[in-house]
């Protein structure tokens, strides 16, 4: 846990979304910048406790607290090798989840939820163009985000291709090309879901081993990429049961 | 489409989260009110339009503006006939979505998202407890709100005795019990999708005619409501097309 006092920093850590657990705030206090804080701390569901003064400067490691503390959560990440180590123990073949640029918070801890669920033994996102672990994350992910490690990876492809020399197959959402029934997604795969706009980039694309489409009808584009990786999820939970 | 004219009656709409498609601000208006409905429009994600005041004029049909003009979009429901006539008129056994008191309007949006793409002939929500056709969920359906109909009902237990005179079987989607493999999906269905925090109501559970788990292992208790009607709806998917 590491603490934040004084208005700015407190502020700066909630707009840059940081998994902050709890804000202490001067009760009575109607300054603007604090009414600030308390609106954007609402905004994204962060507990906000009014206590006297006695209390904040009793909290204080810095003595500068102008009304304001926060208790931040320290964002944790895992490696690729703690994953494939967890699936090992377990005595499973591994079942990975590497999201190509999934920007959307809540699809990230909805994400992170189904991967806890359907038995995948982890995370892999990308350091750049994506959302990591914030607050709005670990609370769409119902507490999944405590039990299922997700690493962060400097590059992708580069990754994918270290997995494959492990015995990993690679399988990419697809929009068309085989549906998900036709292909054999059993043994250790690594589930490749594109970013919600744009899908998978073309360069991981051509990583990957093979593609597997969700069957659609209708008259829109795409399903909701949390909805989307949840059904291949379990299209791979089906085969592997069978 | 609606016009709402005036600070107050459009802050009101907002609040009350009508499904607003555009507002119309008075270019360089620095009041509170005005920036209120800015703040707020911007939390719903809805688009503002910075106008000048001869513009405002030309558009107002009240000729009160207050600076303030939002054109909200109709709220358009269908009845479960509605519904039931589109399934016929395509010559397909229906296949309808019951949503049990769905709260979160992100999760409404994506189940009719995937209610377009899978297949299903309509969603049918309650009149009470539950969020409505909002422009959250307009905007989290990615326009399947304008192709996929929605029914509003007073009572979900009667409307499920009705149709089952009609020869529907309804599926409730439980933590437990038979797993949805080893259940019949195939045939006129009606799929049960319980409240996010609290699951299918026992009334509603106990009208049903099956229930059908999704498998789970992991540390944590459900899926997201939406990952959980995906999986759902593209198991009846899958056991329709074998």
């Amino acid at each position: 846990m590491a603490q934040i006092e004084g208005r700015n920093a407190v502020l700066e850590a909630l707009r840059a979304d940081k998994t902050i657990e709890k804000i202490f705030l001067l009760d009575g206090c109607q300054d603007g910048p604090v009414r600030t804080i308390f609106r954007e701390a609402k905004k994204r569901e962060v507990r906000v406790d009014f206590v006297k003064k006695e209390r904040l400067n009793q909290l204080s490691e810095t003595g500068k607290h102008q009304g304001v503390i926060a208790i931040a959560a320290e964002e944790r990440y895992y490696t690729v090798d703690d994953i494939l180590a967890i699936a090992k123990e377990k005595g499973e073949a591994p079942f990975l989840i590497l999201l190509d640029g999934i920007e959307d918070p809540h699809n990230l801890g909805a994400i992170i939820r189904t991967a806890n669920l359907c038995g995948a033994h982890g995370v892999i996102i990308p350091k750049r163009r994506a959302v990591g672990l914030t607050s709005v994350v670990a609370k769409a992910s119902a507490g999944a985000i405590h039990y299922t490690p997700v690493a962060k990876v400097t590059n992708m492809t580069a990754t994918i291709q270290e997995l494959k020399k492990q015995g990993i197959w690679f399988v990419c959402a697809a929009m068309d090309g085989p549906v998900m029934y036709e292909q054999n997604l059993t043994g250790p795969i690594g589930l490749v879901i594109g970013n919600e706009g744009e899908g998978v980039s073309r360069l991981v694309r051509e990583h990957c081993d093979l593609t597997a489409a969700i069957p659609m009808q209708g008259d829109i584009d795409s399903l909701n990429a949390s909805v989307a990786a949840g059904v291949l999820c379990y299209e791979i939970v089906r085969q592997r049961r069978m």
